[in-house]
């Protein structure tokens, strides 16, 4: 596969604490789109219940910046919403829920071609940056709907792990989030995972990645102590390890 | 079935931050087992990788207190081990490994009809726990493997959230678990969620339950605002509701 088309986006999280939607994002999100030339947006609101409600809120936002929006759950034909679209933005909420939806309608295939081979442009966040991965096992969602796999849209060939926290040695509640990804990596086979802060993304264009954002990133190899990389870092590594 | 039988002991944790394993749940556990003449346990390692070291961790605590440990990893037949108990501890770790172990290992049913019929008493600590209830949708923990199904032993008619953390108004990583439990409970039949704080115990007794242990529980009804429960509360209605 030509992975030299890679144009994709991923947010640990939509809201940074105490500010609006996608605000904190606004100048990455913009840099992003302008630079492939997107006019219009085809939204995936698969993560929340309520579409409609989901979709007004992604459209207010990105029409203040100069975009159309369009929601996949207002086509008839999900699989030609795909085809037919500029741009990808997939938002967060449930990654369960999300995951099983793009099964249910048969549209995982189809984005992974559009994106891999075609170069579509991709936004995640939060749930939308876990099945942008290889699989969504390092999600911190709860398991409310059982999708027939965990395995994503593999459009990089690493896990990641949104809202990334650290211990806080004062309390401790159940394991830590590094433990938690520490057992992920005993099962065989286990990709690197990207611990991801909040208002971190990370951006990657062909086989270049970029941490965007104020904070470091916690990258964790199996097999391996993990390792802190500064906010800028290039972490191309990543997509060559496999 | 007879529900009369039941005795089951949950534990949110089994470790209290600074204290040894098990060691804050001592006189509830001991209380629970001398009631019940228990004088040799069945350990059901699943839920973590090594089940040797887990079993040795496991025995040294419960030998200090007198009695016997066997874990079912060591039995040739699971079944037969299940079937041959006195009483079942199930210990904490990856709620999907432990799930996905049971229905490999076929132990679902044999520990449900023990539990539920002969009045086998049963002990589960965090995903041990969540093993116990209805399903496992409301677990914290990363889904590092694929269980054919989310639907758990359903000793009890309800969830239990282990290690239940008070949003925390300062900092805001992804949703809090009062969302992520609103949004599970968006999800048609979904049953009454325990969130139970860290060091609480749920005591189980035929059709009556204790909340025992120092802190309180919030309880969440679907279609209900959630409700505090005092530490020593009878909880028995969440046995009725279903």
């Amino acid at each position: 596969m030509d992975t030299q088309q890679r144009r994709i986006l991923l947010l640990s999280t939509s809201v940074v604490y105490g500010s609006e939607y996608l605000h904190y994002a606004t100048d990455d999100i913009n840099k992003f789109l302008k630079k492939y030339n997107v006019s219009r947006i085809l939204f995936v609101p698969y993560a929340l219940n309520d579409y409609n409600e989901y979709a007004n809120k992604v459209t207010g936002a990105f029409e203040k910046w100069g975009y159309k929006v369009n929601s996949i759950h207002t086509s008839e034909d999900p699989v030609q919403a795909v085809e037919e679209a500029e741009a990808f933005f997939v938002g967060g909420g449930n990654t369960f829920q999300l995951l099983k939806a793009l099964y249910d309608f048969k549209i995982i295939d189809p984005i992974k071609k559009r994106v891999l081979e075609e170069g579509i442009p991709y936004i995640g966040s939060s749930a939308g940056s876990n099945v942008a991965t290889v699989s969504i096992c390092t999600t911190n969602d709860m398991p409310i709907v059982h999708p027939p796999s965990f395995t994503a849209l593999g459009l990089i060939p690493f896990n990641i792990n949104p809202h990334y926290l650290d211990d806080n040695p004062t309390t401790h509640m159940g394991e830590t989030r590094e433990q938690r990804i520490e057992q992920y990596h005993r099962i065989p086979g286990a990709p690197p995972v990207v611990g991801l802060r909040e208002g971190s993304l990370l951006h990657i264009e062909g086989d270049k990645i970029t941490l965007v954002g104020k904070c470091s990133a916690r990258i964790f190899s199996p097999g391996k102590n993990p390792e802190e990389y500064e906010a800028g870092s290039d972490l191309s590594f990543l997509l060559k390890a496999v």
